[in-house]
Parts: C-alpha cells; sequence; structure tokens
C-alpha cells in the first residue's frame, strides 16, 4: 500500500508544471543508466533556464554536487515524493464515456499516484460491466464508495451539462478535491480542490497561438 | 467545409482559458431556449467576476444591452468564432495507445475546430487498421499526410523517450502546431506553438493543494 508523506509548502503553479519535466527527464536518464545530472545538462535536454531548474530544485530540498550534479536516483526519488505521485489517492471517475474510459484505462495515473476505485454512469448498459479491472456502477453507489474506499478525488467527464450536479454530488459524498475535464467552470464548496483540464480551453490557447506565430 | 476567419489579437492564456467557460454555458442557454444572458447571470452561474467577464468579451466586440444584456444565439456565434473553433484545422495523431485512441474517437475536437485526418503508431498490428473512422498508418506516410491534407495540428500521445523525436519529425514534416500530452518537455522550434496538456503536471498540482487545503 502507498504510504503517505509529510504535507508539501504551497507552491506557485509554475513552478509545480515544471517539476514533472525534470521527473519526467530525470526517470529516463536513470533507466538508461545515468548516475550523474548536472542542471544544465537538464536545461540542454528539456530547453529550461539552468538556473530556473536549480532554483525550482531547491525547493525540495536536494542541492546538486559541484562539478558532478545530482544523483539521478535520488532526484527522481525526491520529485515523485514532492510531487505526490507516490502518496496514493483514490478516486472515482463520473462519466465512462470516451474520455474517461480512456482514463479509467490508463495504468499512467495509476504510476502517478492515483487510484481509480470504480466508474459511475447513468447508461444501464454499462452498470456492472468493468473497464480496465474496474467495475461500473449507477450513481446510488456513489456515497457507498467514496466512503468505503476513502476517495478523495472526483474525475467528472460527463457532458458539460451535468457537470456542476455530478460535481455537487461529489462534494455531498465528500471528495476533497474535484478534476474537471469539462468545458463547464465548476463552483466548488471552501477547501474543496479545483483542477480543470479542459482540452478545449487548450485548443483554444492553440488556435490565438497560431493566428499570432506568423504574422 | 470549415472556413477561415479574420486573425485575432493576441490574448494572455488566462483570458484565452476563461471564454470557453462562457461558451459552455451559453451554449447550453441556448439550447435551452433562452434568448439573452447578463453577465451578472453567466457570473452567478459559473463564479466568475460580473466585471471580469464583461472586460472579457469586451475584447470581441460583443456588448451587452443596458438591462437586457447579451443576446445569446450571438454571443455563442462570436465566441466559436473568436476562439476558432470555426475555422477548422487539420490533424495528425502520433501514438495511438489507449489516450490517442481515446482523443481519435472524441466526437467534442471536431466540434471545437480539430479535424483528425490520420493516426500513426509505431505498433504494425495498429497499421492498417482503423479508429474512429480514421486510418492508423505507419511512420513514413507522415509527410505524405502531412502535405495532402495541410496537416496544421500534430498531437503526441506516444511515450514521454519518445516525444521529442516525433516532435521533430511532425515539424520536418511542415506541422505548425505541436499539441503534447506526454509529460516530456519538447522544444519546438522557432515560430511552431507548442501547447502542454500534460495531465501528470495537473495531479501534481492537485495534490500540493490538497496538502495546502485543510492546514
Amino acid at each position: 500500500m502507498p504510504t503517505s508523506s509529510s504535507p508539501k509548502d504551497w507552491l506557485p503553479e509554475p513552478t509545480l508544471r515544471r517539476l514533472p519535466w525534470y521527473l519526467a527527464y530525470v526517470a529516463m536518464l536513470r533507466r538508461d543508466g545515468v548516475e550523474y545530472v548536472s542542471s544544465r545538462g537538464i536545461a540542454d535536454a528539456i530547453g529550461v533556464d539552468a538556473s530556473q531548474i536549480a532554483k525550482d530544485l531547491s525547493h525540495l530540498g536536494v542541492r546538486g554536487k559541484t562539478r558532478i550534479g545530482y544523483e539521478v536516483a535520488e532526484l527522481e526519488r525526491e520529485l515523485r515524493d514532492y510531487l505526490g505521485f507516490d502518496t496514493g489517492h483514490n478516486a472515482v471517475i463520473v462519466g465512462v464515456g470516451s474520455l474517461g474510459g480512456a482514463l479509467i484505462q490508463d495504468r499512467g495515473l495509476q504510476r502517478y499516484g492515483l487510484n481509480i476505485v470504480a466508474g459511475i454512469d447513468v447508461n444501464a448498459d454499462l452498470v456492472g460491466t468493468r473497464a480496465g479491472g474496474i467495475v461500473i456502477t449507477g450513481y446510488e453507489s456513489l456515497p457507498r464508495i467514496v466512503s468505503e474506499h476513502d476517495v478523495t478525488v472526483g474525475i467528472v467527464t460527463v457532458p458539460a451539462r451535468n457537470a456542476q450536479e455530478v460535481a455537487d454530488r461529489l462534494m455531498d459524498a465528500g471528495v476533497r478535491a474535484i478534476w474537471n475535464f469539462t468545458p463547464f467552470r465548476i463552483r466548488v464548496r471552501e477547501g474543496v480542490v479545483i483542477t480543470n483540464t479542459s482540452i478545449y480551453s487548450h485548443l483554444a490557447v492553440m488556435y490565438n497561438r497560431l493566428d499570432n506565430a506568423n504574422r
């Protein structure tokens, strides 16, 4: 079973989004048998300024050795621990359509500390079936599942129209974080964490940048 | 066929991410037969400040009428046009695993202006098959597909280890934007747009906020 580690300081979102880049790269190095890497070496590989990297990593309390750099395996462990990927959180997915179905089967989420314990859908044809080894149930099971499995995270992959209602039900059941994949802006109660991963809003940013890239 | 509209001003990313929230809400209102909505009405529904909404919408050149508000159908049209969702861009997906396979079948992308013309994979068992009506081909077809279909966007859903190489191939073939779903930080050439949608980095932000939510 995953173990719980100590709480981490609040960090700004840009920093929290850079740390996984470093992790992805040092994990590659470790699998290639590389033992040490400098912030300059990371910088050259992923195109982030070396001094920015050193500053970001200082939040973790790891420091490179002069002329040798960071120990790769230790840096990978520290990054995974700091980012919470080794802590383990239980989650339910509400809405097992194409995106929800893909997430349920994505082994990557488990590697990054998210353990999906159930899928929930209104579709009677889906209820009682399994996707990626995970059982799909109806809404009436939600409170029981959240309480029995100590579910922290509710993943919302329903149509935009149902997003707020589903989030309300998840919060009623006791989840502490909503991961919203719909384009609807969900309102959450005080103390509940909201994370928006609307791929369509990323498209809007991409199109705008394309319009402005070659002028 | 989608038509091309005039280029839009460069907008900051936070603004570009709020506009799709307004769109999702007014699209719901339009389907419900609502004719007018005020910035206050949008604000109450989605929890964004009304003056922020009015300011954001002023970028589009649409203005609400005093005591009536915005015309819902017009606002939906203007938002879709401004966000580039009606313009139409062709895309290829490289890496047809669980996430790539889900994106290929996601009807939503088409509704938001992204037209996937082919999937590309190294797996010989997949090459020649179809997913969601889209044909899967090998890497050798990439330059031809990009040129024949005037492909603008390359979607990268391969393992992190292969992300940079795949992006290089896509840029060699002539794509103008890379949509990166891997945790690897891809370096792009000048003038090429990079959009990162790493769901694992969103998890890192969520875990950090959970650690800091109840202290």
